[in-house]
């Protein structure tokens, strides 16, 4: 299931790795793909929208939707 | 001894903990110091300056001085 979510505050590519790590320890097989000029995170997941969400907000990052 | 760098392009502390990372690998007792906001790196190590400016550019930030 494709999710995307609106994340503000990564702005380099060290906060991008961080989000995918936070991901990934959730959802190993969780594909996610990040534009960060359009603060847009997309997870390829099963696991709740919440959790996932959970998961980027307790990296640092500001989750939008 | 004290050595003052100008470095651009640290956004966040990810970024901050990869130049503290990188100092140390050359000097592990080195006193690292970093003022975001002003762009500026304090390090207080005795190993030669232009190693010291190598360490931050190889972790793609730009030294000014």
């Amino acid at each position: 299931m494709n999710q995307t979510f609106t994340v503000t505050g990564m702005t380099c590519g060290h906060c991008e790795m961080a989000v995918k790590r936070a991901l990934r320890q959730i959802d190993p097989e969780a594909d996610v793909a990040i534009d960060r000029a359009a603060n847009r995170v997309q997870v390829e997941s099963n696991r709740p929208r919440e959790e996932l969400a959970k998961a980027i907000a307790e990296e640092g990052y500001a989750v939008a939707d």
